[in-house]
């Protein structure tokens, strides 16, 4: 999975991964509207405004990137109607040709593991019959179990190709609190690392491992140490843009060629209407301001790529 | 809400969380066939097999016991039609007056952790309504990403008066890869432990915070050292049973007045029909034998607890 996924940012010259993150807050007015015209103000109505909105987004976008990343609290906070929403949108993504990355951040024992992994990225058997229930082609996994928390989303990964970014240094202000914590002196998200590049290693496709890492944008220095580390694993740079991750901030993610990263960006791209720069194009046009946010992106990593 | 768990534990005098996690293959033929001559085997036939199940198990043992825990992968590895049979588990275990655990491990960074928080403990608007999503009285949170990852789940408990099990030291078996870890002089899951009480203290209902911890009954030494770490931390033990606690190993884990801890067993109750124990119910008595490992279960921790 992840040589497709590279394939597509060959293709389109963009290793950017757009955030299908809506809140009801960005969703503009009219989409709103109808949704709740259609459905009532109720958790239906809400995923139908939130699934109208997304597929503006990815009809705006679809051709300039190569892959995008529902983050699924936004629409499990909506229960079962919102867990709707973000399965059709996994779907028509895939129809559009995206490599989807469900953001679900899942981890626990092994037998649990196992359940979210033939969920997300696996198969499930009712009988004799087989099915595929959340499709995603890569999700994000939490790897405090050690791992036999993490073996059984790998063990999915093989059979079906397809791949995992398990979470080594988040973007978050408090990420630290444990993550840096200082063990046979070196912090602990560097031991994490160390780990994912180990566990990848029978699990790779082309160059890279199927096992990915994520590390925030946020912090770069950290970014450039993990780089060389897991000199075969590939990197989800979420917190560019909203989060305060600059393009200048992204070159030590990537390898020289300019590979080896994906970066994700989610409000500064499905709410860029709602920026001063993009305001000429009002609710009505927030897919072309999408758009628009999405090149000017793509021109910042270029910029940043140049330098390396 | 810790109070009332406390309250319900003193009426039913067991300590005893029943773990809803159902696998296909511990349900009785009698209960899938029926559900798939109603639905086909399909995902909304494992999902009514499921939710029959669970039913009856629930009807079996509800007078007995506190507190039951869905872990949500068992469902949610069913897609949309698993995860409506966990928001009628748990409507119906609200129903019948349990409290409900969902096993959720979510985390992640803040306005995402707010989201979970919102759809699974809390509230959210939808114009001018508000719904309670999912509706679970606590969950369990994965506490990876720091304070600002976990604060919303906190402020969201105030609010609405739930709680949290947050992962301190988990029940599996490589769990110490990273748990374990020194970090200046300490393993890394005493310093998860700190945190915990200290995020706990302006969360105090009665006695104990409403923001308890997770530890696995599998590793009762490390449960002797947190639980005087953290005083008045509630501490949910998951492990006992199929994953290797042993009564006797419980002690630790519990004040000297017996309380202090709710121990969690899944398969070793909702699947005790096929121990040989309890092989004379048969599959058509399911529920029974269920009903006959939680006194049994009971009785062990009694032993366990008189030694304090």
């Amino acid at each position: 999975m992840i040589e497709k996924l590279i394939e597509k940012i060959k293709a389109t010259q963009a290793p950017i991964v757009v955030g299908l993150d809506p809140m009801l807050e960005m969703i503009p007015g009219k989409i709103k509207r109808a949704a709740f015209e259609g459905h009532g103000e109720t958790l239906e109505g809400a995923a139908e405004a939130i699934w109208q909105f997304n597929k503006g987004i990815v009809d705006a976008v679809a051709d300039l990137v190569p892959a995008v990343k529902p983050q699924i609290a936004m629409y499990e906070q909506f229960g079962l109607p919102g867990l709707a929403a973000f399965h059709k949108t996994v779907q028509y993504c895939k129809q559009k040709g995206l490599i989807v990355i469900g953001d679900i951040k899942r981890g626990d024992i092994g037998s649990t593991s196992a359940a979210y992994a033939a969920g997300h990225i696996g198969k499930v058997t009712v009988g004799s019959h087989v099915f595929e229930p959340f499709g995603e082609d890569f999700i994000t996994v939490n790897p405090y179990f050690g791992i036999d928390g993490v073996k059984p989303f790998v063990e999915v990964c093989k059979e079906n190709d397809k791949g995992l970014f398990l979470l080594v240094k988040t973007s978050n202000p408090s990420s630290g609190e444990f993550q840096d914590r200082i063990i046979d002196g070196r912090p602990l998200y560097e031991h994490i690392g160390e780990k994912v590049a180990e566990w990848g290693a029978d699990c790779m496709s082309g160059e890279y491992s199927n096992i990915g890492a994520v590390v925030g944008a946020t912090y770069p220095e950290m970014g450039r140490v993990l780089r060389k580390l897991m000199p075969n694993t590939f990197i989800l740079v979420p917190g560019y843009g909203a989060q305060g991750g600059k393009g200048e901030d992204l070159a030590p993610f990537f390898h020289k060629d300019g590979l080896g990263a994906i970066v994700n960006s989610s409000r500064g791209i499905i709410a860029a209407y709602k920026q001063e720069a993009y305001k000429k194009y009002g609710e009505d046009g927030y897919g072309e301001a999408a758009r628009c946010a999405v090149l000017a992106m793509k021109e910042d990593l270029r910029c940043a790529l140049a330098a390396l």
